[in-house]
């Protein structure tokens, strides 16, 4: 509305273009990412267009398109910054996730430059950064200068995106979260890869997460949404792969933030649950692949384990807190990550195998205890978690506790107990265990990106 | 984005049901109309939902909630407020359809009460509004009790909308104009049955324009719009039919605002081009089939073509002019009603017959004499217009004057000569002239709103 008359009629064509389901051309995705970063489109113009674009959809090449002009809005960390086979990992989020912590690290260690920009926790997901700020002094927010110097010393950092890199993701994202259009796949894209672009890397590791905890709960969207960022990834010149693993029960022991930094020091530190430590090497290991630090993915996988139980992780994790201006006595003192808490037990109800702990639940319970904000701008508490005390698949006798309940502020935790106690679900024979890794996703087609 | 929590939650679950393509409750639509008039909804959630409804559609039950919301959003006359039978007409819009400035009178003097709510002109399409503000004097911004005042003395006012009379259609239209979704069925039938709905009005009937100067182009477009008002209306309790009608070519000899009302004024007296008077006539006998007036179309007809040429209409339209506060003295002077102005000729460039003067283009052509605003606030040149020189079906000799463009600014009639000849088609061979009423259209089945 506050666009002159040509400028507006443009727009508007743009918007009538996709409505009516028609391809946008290259000029019209750009026009509508400047537009969004620039004012020139009105916000009920960009939300009429995203609206557009989640219910008709966008091809692998708009939405290549799309990625590119996102990551164009902002600054681009040019290929000869890093000194490194520079790759990346990204993960479509889930409940637990802390193998962010565990990787970039490892990577760094196994001799990848690891840029990552990550993000924050919303609603029932913990956000990578929330969670690093549970360790004293760490710094987020770096400048596009200071992240690639805490490569160059660590080999790895990870950071917010600052105003200066995609700028549009931004700006799109808030509407989206207004606009029920967070779940759009070829959104879902424009906002990851366009990150992923602009720093610079050369390969990407996605992790897409399936089940309750996921943004897809079902196998065939979540399929069908890594398909679309494998290719579109492709598209866009950048080499990317995709794992699809289970997200149905919360990843690892630990859900909440200063106790999942603890779980993933542990991890490095060759100890820690089975799935986190298996998920973290086969992530890894694509990466040296996708890097060329490793010809095979038996050979990446055995230089992975060989520097993780080494401890070359660690000290790597170690050397990117102390960059990002960290208390480094965490890794030693984990008890330097959290304050004081209250906890509550939570029981099994019966006898039996303890078949599925539902990690949407599991995480809206974490969120009850304070550990999440309501919105991009509140407060959490970093001191708030669920400890699980019994691995999905193992047997419970009625009494024995399956949760242990954390939070700074005792009033939290009886109704947050309650909502766990949901998640919980005991059956009278053993189940059949979930595999983690549910599928692998590359390019469907090389040809079309290299004509 | 200004919302708390919980009420942005219900928003966007709203949001998401209609963009997954499930039917609305009653309540969703309320929330979706009530939030537009309040701010509840930020214009970029308003923005969404008119996308989802304009992509997905609503079926005839989610529309007549939509036209109900709509009317109840602010004041509603009520049924008793009119001695007479209360019924109206409406158009979706047209180049010189001049109708309601004869239709409205000559209804009233045929014993209906006219209570007419009408609009501006934006792009090629004239308005109703804008064409009587040619009128010296003339107040189109009546309250609701200077209108029912206006009906009582001259039996007909047309005025604009209130911003106590239907204001959610204040709020989305100019969100539609921006987004690409004012083309949306449903969101048409809810702008124009809800402005009908709070007129306090027992029967309607519309005029569904068809062709290059329409809102639609093809027939099955217009007849589907058409069914859908007219179901819809049903489905409010507002009795109405629908003719489709010809919008090839312009609606008379004139287009442009001063001329229009000229021409209208000249039909009233019983002259005038017979496309206007035929439509007019059928236009009000329908009315007085809907009021109860006649009983059947036939008796309707002689009324309305009897009153028409003793001059009925003209005398009540004089009194409209007087009760809005307009000089009456137009209708004998007609030169009152526009300044000086300058004027060119478009010749034909070939002889034959004239088949066609393309709508739009000569709507257009108008628009840049001056005759349209750029945007609802912009100024408009009432004196800018086109009058055409040949019917449409006649024959043409090179060098006659086909149009003969005015307009109070000489630097403008160059271009738009350029515009207006590219309207013209001639033929070698006289073509099948199109007829003036497409179709007629009724309720599919009443039973629905009976039951």
């Amino acid at each position: 509305m506050v666009c002159a008359g040509t400028v507006m009629m443009a727009v508007v064509e743009i918007i009538a273009r996709k409505r009516a389901g028609e391809k946008l051309r290259r000029a019209d995705v750009q026009e509508f990412v400047q537009g969004a970063v620039s004012g020139d489109w009105a916000v009920e113009q960009l939300a009429a267009m995203l609206m557009a674009i989640a219910v008709v959809g966008l091809d692998p090449e708009e939405t290549a398109w799309l990625v590119a002009a996102m990551a164009a809005s902002g600054q681009r960390i040019g290929p000869g910054r890093f000194d490194r086979p520079a790759v990346d990992k990204h993960s479509t989020g889930g409940v637990g996730d802390k193998a962010s912590l565990v990787i970039a690290p490892l990577a760094a260690a196994c001799g990848l430059d690891v840029p990552m920009i990550s993000g924050r926790g919303l609603g029932h997901t913990g956000g990578t950064l929330d969670k690093l700020e549970s360790v004293p002094g760490f710094r987020v927010g770096l400048s596009v200068d200071e992240m690639v110097e805490s490569v160059r010393t660590a080999g790895c950092a990870i950071c917010a995106a600052g105003a200066e890199m995609a700028p549009a993701d931004a700006v799109l994202y808030a509407l989206r979260d207004a606009t029920a259009t967070v779940d759009s796949v070829p959104l879902i894209c424009g906002s990851i890869l366009s990150k992923k672009l602009a720093e610079g890397i050369s390969g990407l590791v996605l992790d897409v997460k399936c089940g309750a905890g996921a943004v897809f709960s079902e196998y065939n969207d979540a399929k069908a949404l890594g398909q679309a960022l494998v290719d579109s990834a492709a598209c866009s010149g950048l080499p990317t792969v995709a794992l699809v693993t289970d997200m149905d029960s919360p990843l690892g022991m630990t859900v909440g933030h200063a106790i999942e930094v603890a779980e993933a020091i542990d991890c490095l530190g060759g100890n820690g649950p089975a799935d986190l430590r298996e998920l973290s090497l086969q992530m890894v290991a694509r990466m040296l692949v996708a890097g060329g630090i490793s010809g095979n993915l038996e050979d990446a996988t055995v230089r992975a384990v060989s520097s993780l139980d080494a401890g070359a992780g660690l000290e790597r994790f170690e050397r990117m807190v102390i960059a990002q201006g960290g208390d480094a006595r965490v890794v030693a003192e984990p008890g330097r990550l959290g304050g004081t808490v209250r906890t509550r037990a939570v029981e099994a109800d019966r006898s039996g195998w303890l078949s599925r702990l539902d990690a949407m639940t599991v995480g809206r319970a974490v969120a009850r205890l304070g550990g999440s904000r309501g919105r991009v701008d509140g407060r959490i508490d970093l001191s708030a978690g669920i400890r699980i005390q019994v691995p999905v698949g193992e047997e419970v006798n009625v009494g024995d506790c399956v949760m242990e309940l954390q939070a700074s502020n005792q009033d939290v935790l009886e109704a947050a107990a309650d909502h766990a106690r949901s998640a919980i679900a005991i059956t009278d024979e053993p189940g059949v265990p979930r595999p983690l890794v549910l599928d692998t996703i590359e390019p469907q087609s090389s040809t079309e990106s290299k004509s």
